[in-house]
């Protein structure tokens, strides 16, 4: 029997659906029975993760926590939090859990070869966060952000129109931030925010041959977890 | 704040996350706050529905009303079953679920209007299960099946390959069973299975506009639930 997986979600709800699917796609299995069990907590009624580490608003540290022991009563031996900004608050969260939970960093990270360069899109909360930064740094590896301005008209409005169901929109307005890094010598991209890979695949994205989706790395990890 | 929905899902597990996505499509919210909060017990490791109908297996229903108990301590309000054939055992589970459970057919149902014909396409347990003819007939409405080969060469294997995650071929396979059933007379269709839809949709079927998909009517009847 593979072992029950909790998903800590809502933030946002797609990326959390996003996640549940690659859960599935990225397991060989034939049979429902071969698939990984797992209870998903998705309550979006959270603040806002990238004000708070801005300092502009609540912390949803306290509503995250409350996810987590709802997973732990129902039985899970290990969490997934699909969502990069939310490991802002890992330590916290690692530190009063029941259970293990898997970093997304160190899923997406593994894989990575010392002496490469990595571009790193996402919130500026996650990026300040320093999740990848530190790990890509620990392996030898340097890694690349754009320039403010840039990161401003594309990366933000691709994941708010992610979030508001207009994907494709979102893969257009993505595409130029991935270019500007891949020529800045970026060998792969980083998209550290599980709405990213939702855009770059409702547009069919060609530069999806050359990002990292730490969402499907996470769910690999957790797959390989779930059957050991 | 929105009321907590628990997902009775796992059965199979694409579907599960097809239904979730549609909580979040069929909702107009434009901020994650604006969705619904859902806890989703998906474990596939429970005996197959359609074998325990025939007579074949052992019953799916103490591993349902595990599930429905850990959905319940964990605080939902209502419970949501994204698998037609499940609501087979939905008495059971009703006189058991410490919460209201939703009907999925009763979602489905809601719409049509008296005097119409209306074509069923399902497995054969779903169907002996009869709770689409039941609402159907009380509403003065006609039901056509597919003649049993028809069914077994086109709706079974179109289930099948969608648990493979091969939704393309299903939806060519499963596309002549519809086309039959309009021919009989049907005015629209019922998706009576939740992998049908995944099916048509990987195709982008023109049928889409003729058929009736339950787990978005459900997805409906959830959202207006949890917001009333």
């Amino acid at each position: 029997m593979p072992r029950l997986l909790g998903v800590l979600g809502g933030m946002g709800p797609l990326a959390t659906v996003d996640f549940l699917g690659k859960l599935i796609a990225e397991n060989p299995a034939g049979r429902d029975q071969d698939h990984v069990p797992v209870i998903t907590y998705s309550v979006p009624q959270i603040p806002c993760r990238v004000e708070a580490i801005l300092g502009n608003g609540a912390s949803p540290l306290p509503a995250m926590v409350a996810g987590l022991e709802v997973l732990a009563r129902a039985g899970v031996e290990a969490v997934a939090i699909a969502c990069n900004t939310a490991h802002f608050w890992y330590d916290d969260l690692a530190r009063v859990s029941a259970v293990p939970i898997l970093h997304i960093a160190d899923a997406a990270c593994a894989d990575i070869a010392a002496g490469s360069c990595v571009g790193l899109l996402g919130t500026e909360a996650a990026l300040q966060a320093g999740i990848y930064q530190s790990r890509l740094a620990a392996r030898g590896v340097r890694s690349l952000v754009n320039a403010p301005e840039l990161r401003a008209r594309c990366v933000l409005p691709a994941i708010s129109l992610v979030k508001q169901g207009r994907a494709a929109e979102a893969g257009r307005r993505l595409e130029p931030a991935i270019k500007d890094l891949l020529g800045q010598g970026a060998e792969t991209v980083i998209l550290a925010c599980t709405e990213l890979p939702v855009a770059l695949d409702a547009i069919g994205s060609d530069y999806r041959r050359r990002v990292i989706d730490p969402a499907r790395a996470l769910a690999r990890a957790a797959i390989a977890w779930s059957f050991a």
